[in-house]
C-alpha cells in the first residue's frame, strides 16, 4: 500500500535539506514539478531547478510560463544556462528565443553547436504562427529501398533521439518527401516486404508558411499523431507533432475569446500578466467604445423634447439597447466560433442571412411580446406601449443579422472575424437602437408632443 | 507530375457512373469523402455512401453529424445498417447510440454480436461525458513477466485490431493495471528485458466517472497519447486516445462560448442546428434577460422629476450602461477562461479581487477623463460632468469586481463560471450602473432640481 505524505518545501529550502529535496523532487512527474514551481518565489525556483536532473530540468523549464523563463534566465549562473539551452528541444527553444531580446538571444545561440545553432536561426526564420515555426528537425527518415526488418533495426539503433518515431518519413536522395509510413504498418508488414511497397504515398504536408491553425485543422481533421513540413519544393524540413497541436489550439481560443469579449489578446496567463500589461490590453478597447457608444448620446439629446413630454421613454433605453446588445452578441459569438472550427465560409453568408431573417423575426415577436406585458406594469399609455414593441421587433432582427453578417465580412476583409465581439456589435446597436427607438415613439405619439 | 482535375459528383450520379465514381471516391481521403457527403442531398449521400467499401464506410459515417447520421440510418437497407454498426469502433458506436432513439438502439444492439452488445452496454451506461463514456476497451495488455522479444512478438501477432499499440498496457491476474509502457521503450530495449524491469509503474490514470474535460487537461498536461481508465478497484476497462481528446475540447470550447454569449448550447455545428432549435437555445436566455434588465425601468422612472428639468442625463444613460457592460464582460471572459484552462482556482480569488481592484480602479480614471471630454460636447455644466465622471468610476470599478468574482462563485456552486456571461453581468450592470448614476446626479444637481 502507498502512503502518501505532505512535504513542505519552502521548509526545506529554509532548513537548506538540499539532498532530501533532489531526491523528494526526482521522483514527481513533470507537470507536478511544474506546478510546485510555479507557488515558490525567484530564488527558491532556482534552488529546487539546481537539484533537477539534467534532462528534467530542460523539459520543466519547456513548460514554465514565458514570463518565468525570463526570471530564471536572469539567475542562472552561464553553466547552467548552457546545460539548459542545449537539452531542450529544438522546437521548444525556438519558442522561448522568440520572448527573449535579441542581445540575449546571441549569447544563447552561442552554446549551440554550429549544426544547431543554423537548425535554430533558420526556425527562427519563419514567420510567427507559422507551420515553420512549430515544427522540429528531429523526425526519422527512411530510405524507399530498405526491407521492413532493415528499417526497424535502424529504427531500434537511431531512432532514439527522435521527437517521434510512430510515424517515419520516406524521402529520395534530393530529401523530397516520398511516403509517409506509421510504426504499426511496419510492425505488422512482413520482414522482407520493402518499405516502397508499403509506405502511404497519398499522404497530407503542409508548407512551412502555412499558418498554424490551419495546421490544427489538418490533423484534427486527419487524427495525425505528426505532420510532415516541406519548403516550397516538396523537400521534408520538419515535422509538427500532436502533443504542439493541443497547446496550438487553446491558445487561438483564448485569443478568440479575449477579443470577442472585446479586449487585445495577452498572450501569458492571467496571474503571469502583470497588471500595467493588462489595463493596456483592456483599456484601449474601452475607450475607442466609450466613444463610439456616445454617438448614441447625440440622438436622445436631439429628443429632448419628446422625453421632457413622456419621461418614460427614458426609462426603458436600457432596456432597448440591451436587447439589442444580447441578441448581437448571441449570434455573432455563433457564427465566430463556426468560421473558426471551417464549419462556416464566406458562401455560406446568404443562406445564413436567410436563416437568420427569419430566426430574428420569430425571437423578435415573442420578445416584444414579453415587452408588451412587462411595460404595462410602468405605464398603461397603449401607444408607448406599442412603440416600444415595435421598436424591440426592429432592434431584435437588426442586431441578428449585424451579429451573423459582420464576421463574414470582417473574414473576407482577412480581418479576424472574433474581433466582432459582443461589446462591439452591442455598441454599434445602441447607436442604431436609439435611432428606431425614437423614431417610432415620435410617429406614434406625435399628438401628446 | 500530378495533374489534378476536378469532377461534377452530381452529374455522376444523375448520369448513374457508378462504376467510376466507386473508382474515383476510394482514392479520397476519409475527411475529404466527409466534405463532399455534406454537400449533397440525402439521397446522393446514400448513393455515394453505398460506393465506400465496408471499413471506409464506417469511418467515414463516424465523422459525418448526428443529424446526417440519423438521415442515413434511416435510408439504409438492414444488410448495410448491419454492416456500418459492425464495422465501428465501440467508442464511436456508444457516441452514436447515446444520440438516437431507445427503439432504434435496441434493434442496432443485435446486430452486434453478444460479447459486442455487453461491452456496448456497459459503455452507455456511465453518465454522459465521463471518461467511461468515451473511452475504448480496445486496447493492449501485457503480462509482466514476458520479455521484450515475446511482448513484441504478441504485439505484431495480435496487434492488429486494437486502437493502438503505441501504449501498452501491463495488468496482473486481477486484471489490476500494474503498470503502462510505450512501444518506443519496448523497441529501444534489450531483447531479453523484462516487461516489469521496464515498465512505467508511476503512471497516470484516471476512474471512469471522472469528467472528460478533467481527461483533456490530463492528457495534455502529461503529453500522453493514451490514458488508462480503470474501475474503482484499478482494475482496467478501457484507453482513451489523443484523437478524441481534440474533439472534447473544442466541443467544450464552443459549448463555452456559448454560454458566455449568453445561450444555451446546441451540440451540433450551425447549418446543422434547426431553426426552431436555434431560437429555443436563444429566446429563453433572452427573455430572462429582458425581464432581468427592464428592473432598470423601475429606478430610471424614479427619477423621472430629475429627468424631467435635466433631460441631457437620459442621453448617457447609454454609455454609463454599456461602459458597465463593457468593462465586466472582458473581465469575467479573462476569469472564465483562466479557470476552464485550470490557470485560476478558488484559492486564487483574494489574489484576483485586489489586483482587479487595482486595475478597474486605474482604468475607471482614465476611462472618467475621456468621459468629461466627450462631455463636455453635449453640456458644458460642470456639476454634471462631474456626475458622468464620478459614475462612470464607480460603475467600472464595481463591474470590473463583479466580473473578476462571480466566476468564482459560480464554480464553488459547482456551476459552469462561464454560465456568468457577457450579457448577464451587462444586464446586472445596467441595474446598479443606473442606481449609481441618479444618485450621484441627484446628490450633485440637487441646487438644479
Amino acid at each position: 500500500m502507498k502512503i502518501e505524505m505532505t512535504v513542505d518545501i519552502k521548509k526545506l529550502i529554509d532548513l537548506k535539506q538540499f539532498k532530501v529535496l533532489k531526491e523528494l523532487i526526482s521522483e514527481q512527474s513533470v507537470p507536478y514539478i511544474v506546478e510546485i514551481l510555479e507557488e515558490l518565489e525567484a530564488e527558491e525556483k532556482i534552488v529546487v531547478f539546481r537539484l533537477l536532473p539534467k534532462d528534467i530540468a530542460a523539459v520543466v523549464f519547456t513548460e514554465l510560463e514565458i514570463d518565468d523563463q525570463k526570471k530564471l534566465l536572469a539567475l542562472f549562473k552561464e553553466e547552467k544556462l548552457k546545460e539548459i539551452i542545449i537539452n531542450m528541444e529544438p522546437d521548444d527553444r525556438v519558442e522561448i528565443f522568440e520572448e527573449l531580446p535579441a542581445n540575449v538571444v546571441k549569447n544563447l545561440l552561442n552554446y549551440l553547436s554550429p549544426q544547431e545553432r543554423d537548425q535554430t536561426l533558420i526556425l527562427l526564420n519563419y514567420p510567427q504562427d507559422s507551420a515553420g515555426r512549430i515544427m522540429t528537425p528531429d523526425f526519422f527518415d527512411l530510405k524507399e529501398d530498405l526491407t521492413v526488418s532493415e528499417a526497424l533495426k535502424n529504427i531500434r539503433t537511431y531512432g532514439n533521439e527522435k521527437e517521434t518515431i510512430y510515424t517515419l518519413f520516406i524521402i529520395n536522395h534530393n530529401r523530397k518527401l516520398e511516403g509517409v509510413i506509421e510504426l504499426k504498418d511496419l510492425i505488422f508488414a512482413d520482414d522482407d516486404k520493402l518499405i516502397k511497397d508499403i509506405m502511404n504515398k497519398e499522404f497530407v504536408y503542409v508548407k512551412a508558411y502555412e499558418n498554424e491553425e490551419e495546421v490544427a485543422k489538418i490533423m484534427k481533421d486527419y487524427d495525425l499523431l505528426a505532420l510532415p513540413v516541406t519548403d516550397s519544393e516538396k523537400r521534408l524540413i520538419g515535422i509538427i507533432t500532436i502533443d504542439d497541436i493541443v497547446d496550438i489550439i487553446e491558445d487561438s481560443v483564448t485569443e478568440d475569446i479575449q477579443k470577442m469579449a472585446g479586449m487585445g489578446v495577452t498572450d501569458t496567463s492571467y496571474l503571469h500578466t502583470s497588471t500595467w500589461k493588462l489595463i493596456k490590453s483592456r483599456v484601449i478597447w474601452l475607450i475607442m467604445l466609450l466613444l463610439l457608444e456616445s454617438t448614441a448620446a447625440f440622438i436622445i439629446d436631439g429628443y429632448s423634447h419628446v422625453l421632457q413630454k413622456v419621461t418614460i421613454l427614458a426609462a426603458f433605453i436600457p432596456t432597448i439597447n440591451a436587447m439589442g446588445g444580447n441578441a448581437g452578441s448571441q449570434m455573432s459569438a455563433i457564427i465566430i466560433r463556426s468560421i473558426a472550427l471551417g464549419e462556416l465560409e464566406f458562401k455560406d453568408m446568404k443562406r445564413v442571412f436567410f436563416k437568420e431573417l427569419l430566426i430574428g423575426s420569430i425571437m423578435g415577436v415573442i420578445l416584444s411580446i414579453v415587452m408588451g406585458f412587462r411595460a404595462f406594469v410602468n405605464t398603461q399609455n397603449p401607444m408607448i406601449i406599442l412603440s416600444l414593441s415595435i421598436s424591440l421587433i426592429i432592434v431584435v432582427i437588426v442586431s441578428n443579422l449585424l451579429g451573423a453578417i459582420l464576421p463574414f465580412i470582417a473574414k473576407k476583409l482577412k480581418l479576424d472575424p472574433a474581433l466582432i465581439s459582443g461589446p462591439l456589435i452591442s455598441t454599434l446597436m445602441d447607436v442604431i437602437s436609439m435611432t428606431v427607438y425614437f423614431s417610432v415613439a415620435l410617429s406614434l405619439l406625435k399628438d401628446f408632443i
